[in-house]
């Protein structure tokens, strides 16, 4: 048995072509669609995927600015430029895209993020207002998820899932998109004491540990559906997963690192730009 | 074998003493710290636990006073009365009672309270805040049930807890607290599958949902710790938990209804208002 591949591209297109059919309707209103994304380091890998957010945006007829606040960006400075941009009315959407300088954590940064501004959902009162089930913005990556298991038309309530990352961006969010969707939810890290014995028993398993290869074949239960959240750089350069290629052996389905989690997060990222650009109009 | 019981009572006491300390040395400062719980109810039960309240307020030095909305108060006039009670220096904590009238959310009206003031963790920024490790009050349940276990030296890291029920209040915010705790941590529900075979797996469980005797000797894995967050009025007008005695067998330790997870919850929204005048003087 190999598990089948649960493709994020299909799902990436079709969510870009309606991105991009609302972003045409903001600009004939006269109210453009305008992403900004902040960075604040020298990172090759993010500085990769800031140009690739940049180039699906523009794709879809989104305005993306990068603002480079440099890699010694005090917090006080992120904190004014995330204020400012979110008082900015031609501002839709607002990234703040790490690694950030030494020292800074994200979630301190990101409370200047205005919430109907926070399309990556970084701010910690957007994380409250999901667990609680009222309008905000998921992190992209989470949201992804949750948008790949109903694409393949996974059912999600009732079922016992396995989130494998406690993070702020992943594990936490998404264990409150799954509660809010009747899962019963576990939530394992590194701290855990059997991982194994834990994650066996979920129906759906989602690695987001940020470690390749932490997922095996022992991991997973025979029948699961095991969605991979990891996006680690191997030392020939290429992208892989936290799941181990021989888990696919005992998955019965598995989103492929790249090509999964991935292209969606990212069409997601433009879908809450367009619909924050949509609501901050009315 | 008959668990031990983990009561609440001296915890509680010690909790009290120390507040009672703190609050007359505000005094004595020129700043008496002052709690003021807004109601929206003619629940009997719930102005009951109001007049508690107000009473060990009192007892240890806190001035309680106790703002009736009436039982048919818009969401638009709770929202004002909590911030105005935000913006008013002389008030340092807020806690907004339920049941709320009908169709009113308590997370949707909280928003308005500010987070310096917000000791009973309602407002859906507290709990995003709790979330990420951020300083933020926790709802007093929540975290009465984390010192509960501290206070009888029960270990959390590493270990296995199953928290039954998802509420805001309680099961979403103390799965954060225990995650920041390195616990692993499964939240179920009223749709969980198999509700049993996720508890008795647990190392320690936690009853939240609220339904009188929901878990049985079965849920329970012997030599499990068990703590009883319920507190459900019986026919005969007597306090039971979600716990019904036969657990009691199976449980190595087991809290108290009456007497357990209760007075620790009060004596904590006591502490949380004297920590909030004393971060407002500075």
């Amino acid at each position: 048995m190999t598990a089948k591949p649960l493709s994020g591209k299909e799902l990436a297109a079709s969510i870009r072509e309606d991105v991009t059919a609302r972003a045409a309707r903001l600009t004939d209103a006269g109210t453009p669609p305008r992403l900004t994304v902040v960075t604040a380091t020298k990172d090759e890998s993010s500085a990769w995927y800031v140009s690739s957010i940049a180039k699906a945006a523009t794709k879809a007829g989104i305005t993306c600015d990068v603002l480079d606040c440099g890699p010694d960006a005090p917090a006080d400075a992120l904190r004014e430029t995330l204020r400012k941009l979110s008082a900015d009315p031609a501002v839709h959407g607002i990234i703040m895209q790490t690694p950030l300088p030494e020292g800074i954590r994200l979630d301190d940064v990101a409370e200047a993020i205005g919430t109907d501004k926070d399309v990556d959902g970084a701010n910690p009162s957007s994380l409250g207002r999901l667990a609680v089930g009222r309008p905000a913005f998921a992190p992209a990556t989470a949201e992804a998820v949750i948008e790949l298991l109903d694409h393949h038309q996974i059912p999600v309530p009732a079922s016992d899932v396995a989130v494998v990352g406690r993070s702020a961006v992943v594990g936490k969010p998404l264990a409150h998109l799954l509660l809010n969707r009747h899962a019963t939810v576990t939530v394992c890290h590194s701290r855990t004491r059997d991982l194994p014995a834990v994650t066996e028993r979920a129906d759906i398993l989602v690695a987001a540990a940020g470690r390749a290869g932490l997922i095996t074949a022992d991991h997973v239960r025979k029948g699961a559906v095991v969605i991979d959240v990891g996006t680690n750089v191997a030392e020939d350069g290429s992208l892989v997963g936290d799941v181990a290629p021989q888990a696919a052996e005992k998955a019965a389905a598995l989103t492929p690192v790249p090509g999964g989690v991935g292209p969606v997060t990212t069409a997601l990222l433009l879908r809450h730009t367009v619909q924050a650009a949509e609501q901050q109009r009315t």
